[in-house]
This record gives C-alpha cells, structure tokens and sequence, in this order.
C-alpha cells in the first residue's frame, strides 16, 4: 500500500494482504497499518488498484470499515480488478461502502489536485496497470506487479509506448517492483507454460488435476483452451476459485464454448480420462483444495494411481516444507506428479527480471528510482542496477514500511516515518460468523493472546506433550476456570484423533477452533489464538 | 546410516547426522537410533563411509560409545574421510575407541563372510566411494552420494569401469541416493563453479568472503587456485573449516604454494584487497562465521562496501529465511553479495541429476533396486525411472527408515521393520565442558523436558511475551523452586537486551544455555529445553 499526497488530496495505491508466515499460524491475514490516513481522512480521494491479486486488494475488506466518515469510497481498477474486489466486499457486506470505478487502459481520472492514469502492463493476471500520478509537482508512477511480456496469452502487452511518452514528458519518479532483480535477462512469456498444460492434459489417462492460484485467471484460460482441443471437460474446486472464474465469466475475460467448463458435481459424473480440475491450493495451505485431496479429505474429489497433479505454481519462499508435503501425500497415493522441480515450465513469473526492470527504468527515465516491493536485498540490488545506468546514488531513494518520501522544488527526500506496521486479522469462525477483529501488537497483550503448544509424533502423530496454554491479558474470569476448560477439551480431542502422520497445518486450525470456541461459549471473549505444533 | 547383515556378521555404512528443523532448534543434532546393531554387538565388524560429509560421519562421535564392549571399532573410508572422522573422534576423546583404515578406490577387506569394496565416485568433496558388499548371497552397492563429473576438480572420475565390471558378474541389488531424480538431465561439473570463483576473486576491490560447507574441500581448492592467480592471500574462519583444511593439507588433497594459505590474524594485516577468506555458514547457521559477520558480531572480521560475499552454497530447503537473513545483513552493511539467485553458477549439485541415475542403473544392471537417501517423492520418481528401463515393478523395493530389506534365493522383499528412529543430541555447553546427552523421544519424556514460549517484536526485538515455560516429566525439587528462578532469569535478559532487530538463533542459543545454566546449577539437571522464539 501506498498514499500519494498533495496538499489537501491523497489517495491510496492498492491495499493487500500478506498470508501469516509458519510461526503465526493463528493469525488469518496481515494488512497494513492505516493510522497515517485515518489521521487525514477528510483529504482521502479514492483507491487506485493496479491488480486483482491478494497481495493488492486482500486488505480491502478491513480497510475499508476503517475509512467510515466520508461516504462511499471510489475506487478505481480495471474491470477484472473491479469484479474480484466486488466480490470480496459482497461477501464481506461491504459492497455499499464503496464506488467501483472500472477503468480502462490509458484512462485517467481526476482526484483534486491529483490525476490517476492506468497503464496497462503485462502480469500473470489479465487487466494490470501501472498507474501514473500526475500531480503539480510532478508525475510519479508505480508500476504495480509487472513484467515485459510479448505474448500475453491474455490482453495487450505492457504499453511500452505510453510509458516513454511519460518519460519523455519527464516523470518524478519511478516507484518499481524489485522482486525478481536476482535474476538476470527477461522472465518468459506466460505463453511457455501452455505447452506444458496442453501435453499434460493430452497425456492423461487418468485424472488431470491441475493446482494453481485462485486469480490465475490466465492458467484457467490456458487449460480450457486444452481441454477443448482433447475433448475432455473442465470444473474448478475450491470456493475462491469459483468465484474468480465467475467473474471473468461475467466480464468476458473467459469465453469457453458451451458445454467445456462444467459444475463439479457434473464433471465428476464422467469418467475420469475426461475430467480436468482446477483447484486451489498450489502452496500446500491447508484448507485448500489440493491438501484436502492429498490427504483423501475432500468430500467430493478423490485421487490414485492413473491421475496426474499438475502444480502450476512455485512455492512461495517459506511455503516449500507444505508444498513438499502435499506432493508426497499426492505420491503416496498413487498419483504422478508434475511440479517445478520435475519441469521448468510448469509455471513462469509474473515479475519483471533484471533486464525488463532496466528497460523499465530506460522507458521511462524518471529523475528518482525508488524501489519498492522486495527484500531489503532486492532494493540494494535494484540500486546497483539504477546505478549502473546512470542514476546518481541520491536519487535512489531506499525506503522502508512506513517510510516517507517528500519532494520538494523537484528533489526527493526520505523524511520520516509514518505510523506504520502490520495489523492482523483475526477471523471469528463458525460462532460468530463474517466476523473479524483486527489487532495491532499492542491489541494482541491488551485484548489477550493464548500461545498453544502442542508436541507430536513426527511419524505416528500421537500426542508427546501438552497442549499447555500460555496467556497474556486475559481476563480474571476467563483465567478462573473457562481457560482450563478449553485446554482440557483440546487435549482430548488431540488423544482421540486416530494414528498417522501429523498434518500440521490441520491441527493448527482445529487447536485455534476448538480453544476459540469453548472460550467464548464461556466468556464471550476472543483473544488472538496462536497454536504451535511440533513434531519431534 | 544402513546394515548390512549375513549369518553372524554385521557392517555399517556412514553414520550420519541431520540438522534439526526450526522447530527443535533446542536440539543439537539427530542421529539414528542403533538399537538393532546394539542388540547383534557382537555380530558387528566394522563401519564403512562412503565420504566426509556431516551427513555421513557427523553421529561417529555419539554411536562409537553406544558400542563398548566388542574392543576397538574398525572404521574404513577414504584417507580423506578417515581424517575427518579422526578430527570428530578427537575432540570427543574417541580416537582410542576405533581403529581408522584409509581405503583405497578398488581396495577391498574382507570381515568374516561379507567383503567391502570401495569404488570411486565423484561428488562436492575428493575421495568419495561408492560402496559394494559381497555377500555369499550375492553383491549388493550403496552408491553413497554420487555423481558422474567427468572433470573433477580434484581425483579421479565415478569409476565407471569398475561398476560395469560388476554389472557383468551380477548385482543383487543397488541402493541408490535418489536426492536429484527430479532434475532432468545431468549435473553441471564441479569445474563450472572455478570460472565464478575466478571473476569474483579477480574483480573484488575490498576483501572477498566465499562461504561454502566446512567440508567442501574442493572449493577451498579452487579459492587457492585462484587468489593464487591474482596475487592474493587466503585465510579460512571457522573452527570446524580450519580443522577441515589442516587434514586436508596433512593427506596431500591441498598442496597450495608457500605463503597463500596465511593464518586468519596474519591475513588480516594485509590491505583488504588481498584478503580471501573462506568462511562457514553458507546456510545463514546462527554460530557460524558468516552470519556473526553479517551482524558484525565476528571477533575478527569486519564487512563493509567495497567489500564482496560470494555465497558457494545453496539453501537447503528449511533454510531459505535464515539465509535470506544473513544475505539482507550483509547488504545493510553496504557488502555486494553474490548468491544462488544472482548468478547460477556459484554452487553445484553433487548428486546424479535424473540421466545420472538412469546411467547408475545401466551400468550396474541390478536384479532390485532400493531408493534410498530422499523424500518419498523422490523415492516415487526413482520408482518411476527404474520401471521406464524394464526393471520389473516388484524388484523395485520401497523402503522406510527401519525397514528390513530380506534376500531369500535371489529374491527381496521389505519384511518387517527394525527399532529405529531419531535420537536428540543434547551438547551441555559451558558448564559441563564435552559431554553430550542422547535422548530418543520417550526420554524427553521421562528425563524431563522445557518449551519456552518467548514473543518478540520483529522489527525493534522488545519482549512482547514470555517467556513462559512449559515443562513435561520435571523433578518436584526442580518444580517446587528451580524452574520458576530460571524463568526470572532469563526474563530480565531478555529484557535488558539492546533494541534491534531479533536474530531467532541467536535469542534461542541464549535461552537454551542460561536456562540450562540456572537449573543445573541448583538441581544438577539437565532436561532437554526448546525454545521457541517468535516474532510479531
């Protein structure tokens, strides 16, 4: 996320969320920290989406009831964008907060002083911009996710075009994606992984089971154009995904000929060398499809030998123990796998490597570099490249969470620090249902926080020690009798789950639900849950 | 670590020790349960190892006392893994315990009715042997960790003659590391890392850091090749790499001309540009020397710009962030680091990509074949290329750790399962210099065992919670008093700790040693403790 200010206006440049690593099991999403705009609040304009990726519109949801006081809040994004936040806010009874205001490419909208203009870039999501901020000190433009790619399977290419005009008219500064700086040369073409799905689904005797994320829109595209080819017929699994595909349905991103995209339930009337799933869960979560298929839990779709399972993703770092569990799960039971160890292009980024952010910065040629959006070792590595063509080392501006970048008389500065972090979100599950609270660090001792931790079997699952519960904040009442309650409740629910190998991840949640529950059936309270699970 | 067992006589192959997850960082090291070969002592011949690694001699100092009674015990291996194993053995006070046989490629010994065999193989360290057994029941070969470069830095090619040789005469049955079956293809030659090695050496400006494996003998190799070439000097840092060099400097494997090996002090009065240090901790490990470089914690060494780090290395997969870490750090120091993503040939694999694997099976032509020494999804893929060549579906035999392998007549089968499992490694630390504590997982049981819950900021290190213990299996004298003190304690450290952004390892080698300290000192106790830190 993003404010752009100037003078009396502001606006907001995308608002994700960020899944909680291994060690916050217990936290559903991370999202940032809007003090510095509630505290300006009459002065906010709008948001400006670049993308619909969780990691760009996740946070709407929370963000949104934060920003009451001011009528509906506009925001702008491409149709695609538009539709998926549409969704979100639906589901969340948010839909009447907001103005969704689809934009085209090249459109611009005025905000005040400030004027928004989207540019369209290529992305593993159809219908991506970079937006452009014109403001009376200058124009600054943040690319969003994006890399140069010739071939969309999907929409235009990047608009190298409109981006060198705005470099030749002169641009402020260039706020660039950095995720993929390591890499030298170009990322390819989202067309290469068409190859694979196109053998893959040919080839299959069985099953085809295909895993990628819940937007990739472009991979469902892909498949169905498959399918088509061999004759077999497509369904997806996994309510985020249907959803997804709903909406691109609606707006015509998707256009398959009758009779090729089925609801599960049909397809799985068919024998199976015709079938061919798109489901979710391509990290390993837990509660997605995937895991659930893989650990013989999913109440409609089973898997076994003559299936393949094409996981069309990389794992995300941090996510490859569960994505390497999963695929042993899908081996055990007699699958055949095809993942990105086993073929290269089972998955290209969406992200610009070295080369493409270079031309970026050649394109558009802006007075100050900023990198955003990576590692601190991604945004050094982003300064070398600037440097190397030429952008003197102080106008390279190296920003943090929070940072405030000020520019005055044409010359940028990091000056400050706004009130900034991460806020986490904490759904209420099954008793309290649509519910969320969302804590910051100084919510979660205030409000109260229970640590759980649980020691289990490597292999056989079985209970070592524990759960011992460790409270902070906790009220006296619930200290007096309904905590111990919830621990004793756990731990038989934990004795009596039959053998085999622990899944993690599932126990987290059912340790987190059923502490959850029995705490607030007694004292109505609901502090931050957080189980750790070891296997030893 | 496998036995290898005929009527009365008993060998072992390597005996290896794992790094414990994130999750057991309280944990030293995890060695195999012997239990079955303690229960046959007195069938038992010797041990043989494949080669020098961790992984393959790292439990010798911790399964040699477990075997008393039976007299000294003979260890075979190359002169280079044998000097190794010296080194471990040492330190333990074990040297007196074995009797250490360097072998020779092709040598054999026989030991009551089993004949070893050692054949050449290449891999990441010179002097690695794949291993037959003759058997009055026919051969069988553990391949160890293999690959098939055929321009090793340093020795002779994967013996290829020797291995067709006994092909022809007949194999039982060849077990076979299985670690890179999901890469097509072969493995790039250990001689592709010398051109990487060479540019980075010649072109660094400051001093130059290479970070590799304590044991990767031909890196340090290479480095030498190299500083030599541009009029450099070389150190190394670490214990376990000075020890590492020395050996390999005492057998012959590094012979560098007079005055570029230097020693750490008398290296670091040269000017930086000529300073070549090799350093451990290419896995981001919290006590090695790389990252107490990276939080300038390190004694002696100091980073700055100008200066670079070529990480020799990749992440094995559970270390991804803790090298992240360690790379971020050394950025913000203002260092240029190249690694894995920013340049591909900073490491190579030493283990047989998919064709490799075929060509093993090909050459050897074994009547079964057992893949071992990888995940099950690997063991799934071998299953898979072992069938692709014609050997039939019931020769190829799917094992687990324990799993008996039986031959009756020419024909194997898993029959049943051995007592097996992991042991802990407990290092008492300071207060009670060399002695070590083995636990299994009943054990941590019954002899006592402390989680410690402890929450920090992620961004400035304040205590957020805790710490609080959770203790399984602890003494009443130990509860009634002891435990709660050493709470206290290690409360008011964390407390009065400096601000700054938390480095988990080191906060988890600090609550381990200071509350095994304070409990030992009043209850001569010594539970295994596991902390827990995590950052919010």
């Amino acid at each position: 996320m993003m404010a752009v200010e100037y003078g009396d206006d502001l606006v907001l440049i995308d608002a994700g969320g960020k899944f909680p690593e291994e060690w916050e099991r217990g936290i559903d999403l991370i999202i940032p920290d809007i003090r510095y705009v509630k505290n300006r609040l009459s002065k906010l304009r709008g948001i400006a989406i670049t993308h619909g990726h969780e990691d760009h519109i996740g946070a709407l949801p929370y963000v949104i009831p934060q920003l009451e006081g001011i009528g509906k809040i506009p925001v702008y994004g491409s149709p695609l964008a538009m539709g998926f936040a549409e969704n979100k806010l639906r589901e969340a009874r948010l839909d009447e907060k907001v103005e969704l205001h689809p934009m085209e490419s090249r459109e611009r909208v005025r905000l005040g002083d400030l004027e928004l203009e989207f540019i369209n870039v290529t992305h593993t999501i159809p219908a991506s911009f970079a937006i452009a901020v014109h403001t009376p000190a200058g124009t600054i433009i943040n690319t969003g996710d994006f890399k140069f790619d010739p071939t969309p399977v999907m929409g235009e290419p990047t608009d190298e075009a409109r981006l060198r005009e705005l470099g030749d008219r002169g641009v402020l500064a260039l706020f660039s994606d950095t995720t993929r700086v390591e890499t030298p040369g170009h990322t390819p073409s989202e067309r290469v992984v068409m190859e694979t799905l196109d053998r893959v689904i040919r080839d299959a005797t069985g099953q085809t089971l295909i895993a990628t994320f819940a937007s990739n829109i472009s991979r469902v595209f892909m498949v169905l154009k498959a399918a088509e080819k061999y004759g077999k017929k497509v369904a997806v699994a996994g309510r985020s995904m249907e959803q997804n595909v709903r909406t691109a349905l609606q707006l015509g991103y998707l256009d398959p000929p009758e009779g090729v995209l089925l609801p599960l339930n049909d397809l799985l009337q068919l024998p199976p060398q015709q079938r061919v799933l798109v489901v979710t869960g391509s990290q390993g979560e837990a509660a997605a499809a995937l895991a659930r298929i893989a650990a013989d839990e999913h109440q409609k779709i089973q898997i076994g030998a003559g299936d393949v399972v094409l996981i069309s993703a990389t794992p995300v770092p941090g996510n490859e123990e569960t994505v390497s569990e999963t695929i042993d799960n899908l081996f055990r039971r007699g699958a055949n796998v095809v993942f990105s160890s086993t073929e290269g292009r089972v998955h290209v980024s969406g992200h610009a490597a070295r080369d493409e952010l270079q031309k970026m910065l050649e394109l558009v040629r802006p007075v100050h570099a900023v990198p955003i959006h990576g590692e601190y070792r991604h945004m050094a590595l982003y300064r070398n490249l600037a440097r190397s063509i030429g952008i003197p080392e102080d106008r390279i501006l190296m920003t943090e969470i929070g940072s405030i970048v000020d520019f005055e008389d044409g010359r940028g500065a990091v000056r400050g620090r706004a009130p900034s972090g991460s806020v986490f979100v904490d759904r209420l599950g099954d008793f309290e249902p649509g519910k969320v609270r969302l804590r910051t660090r100084d919510d979660l001792i205030s409000e109260g926080l229970v640590t759980i931790t649980i020691i289990v079997d490597a292999e056989d699952g079985k209970l070592i020690a524990g759960p011992e519960f460790v409270t902070k904040g906790l009220s006296m009442e619930a200290l007096a009798g309904p905590i111990r309650q919830a621990e004793q409740e756990l731990k038989r629910w934990l004795e009596r789950r039959p053998e085999g190998e622990p899944e993690v991840g599932y126990l987290v949640s059912q340790a987190k639900g059923i502490t959850a529950r029995s705490l607030f059936r007694k004292t109505k309270q609901r502090p931050m849950i957080l189980p750790m699970v070891m296997e030893l």
